[in-house]
């Protein structure tokens, strides 16, 4: 049995709080946040603090509070030497209070508010200063997930950047694709089987053997006519930055 | 039955030949390309001619030749007033010869040359020059998919645009995911479930209503330290363009 407090309000502690209460060999002995707010309808009201003092002894201490919060919250935990981890992508391990012994426990997705999501699917990045702590997150993790990696914190904060390509970036350009079809009053839908096959390649072949379209082929009429089809600056410059992205990586000139 | 002509051997002629051929009601009458090669093993030799000449007669001919190609190819076909068809998703349909009956039948898909693709999933753009023709192209495009749209020529060209953004440039930009990844010796494959999961979320939800991450939080620390760990000046450029447009499309400054 794994004992567990449960730090924070937001999304990812909440989508912790299910994935972990779903597990028999988990325990979630206590949640804190400052409001003292319930994670789960089902959940007990006296399970919940909003008093530091009143901490219950746990195995683990997961703090999934916002990224500026988690040095503060640490020091605020009144014992020391136990296992206390972060959820963070991009917070170094060390910005845990050093009276603590440090971990991370991070799971790579982007949660809705709304949407349950299928925590199997989810790869888990642990980190921790010793390597007994390191064991128990791995234990931890997978009980959730089969896909638990140990990350460390310089690993990870590259890994973040990673993750913004892949996922903020892309979600933008998608933003820009659906804004040129509304435009044009083509429906988006039009879009997305294109946008899944996508996905379909890159996750088959590496996305560099996937690469097609008129940046790589060089095909200048049809690059010099999109950019003139582009009346939006913003749109037309991202257009040509990631052209000339695309054909310095493939050793082509525009 | 709708009697088909089929112009060129490259990938979406290859495609098309075996979407067209599994339906029972659409017979392949012929097939013409350069020099004279079968678009499928179990195709008859002499279903394949490279004479312009010996060219028989058919409901549409449908040339799925390169963009550069279609004027030409076009121009070569000896007869006049039949319906003619190309297949690319930038070139007007006004470039097919005007002694022709013009039209467009565009699949809007990624092929690869070696996976074959399910045409139901596929959405195809269809045009003509007169409303006799559109019916036939839709019911043409309906045995194959239940996903026909009539797109105008100005449309498709925009359209064209849209899918280069949710396209090839998401490509690019997974490609580059990969590359930091790798440089740092962690498998792309832990970014995998995040890029379905981004995929699912804007087809569920608007692309706009799912965008996340530190610029559009305009979390300052994380954009300046993600632009220090990118020692690559185009992925920094990337970066720092897309962070803008994020900022600028809801209404923050960097």
């Amino acid at each position: 049995m794994i004992r567990i407090v449960l730090l924070g309000s937001g999304k990812i502690a909440k989508h912790l709080y299910a994935a972990f209460s779903a597990q028999p060999e988990i325990t979630i002995v206590q949640c804190y946040n400052r409001k003292g707010t319930k994670l789960s309808h089902d959940q007990a009201d006296e399970s919940v603090t909003r008093d530091y003092t009143s901490l219950k002894e746990a195995d683990i201490y997961v703090m999934a509070v916002s990224d500026d919060a988690i040095e503060e919250v640490s020091s605020h935990l009144l014992f020391n030497d136990r296992l206390v981890v972060h959820t963070s992508g991009s917070v170094p391990m060390q910005t845990i209070h050093s009276k603590h012994n440090r971990g991370v426990f991070y799971p790579l997705q982007t949660f809705s508010k709304t949407t349950s999501v299928d925590f199997k699917t989810i790869p888990v990045c642990i980190e921790a200063e010793n390597n007994e702590d390191l064991i128990l997150l791995k234990k931890l993790g997978s009980l959730l997930t089969n896909k638990v990696h140990v990350i460390s914190s310089e690993q990870r904060n590259v890994l973040h950047v990673a993750a913004v390509f892949a996922n903020n970036f892309t979600n933008h350009l998608f933003t820009i694709a659906n804004e040129i079809c509304c435009d044009n009053d083509i429906p988006f839908e039009i879009l997305h089987p294109l946008i899944q096959e996508t996905i379909t390649k890159i996750i088959k072949i590496s996305p560099k053997s996937a690469q097609t379209g008129p940046a790589i082929r060089n095909d200048v009429s049809t690059l010099k006519r999109h950019q003139q089809l582009l009346t939006d600056t913003t749109q037309r410059e991202i257009y040509q930055t990631i052209t000339k992205a695309i054909q310095s990586t493939y050793g082509k000139k525009l």
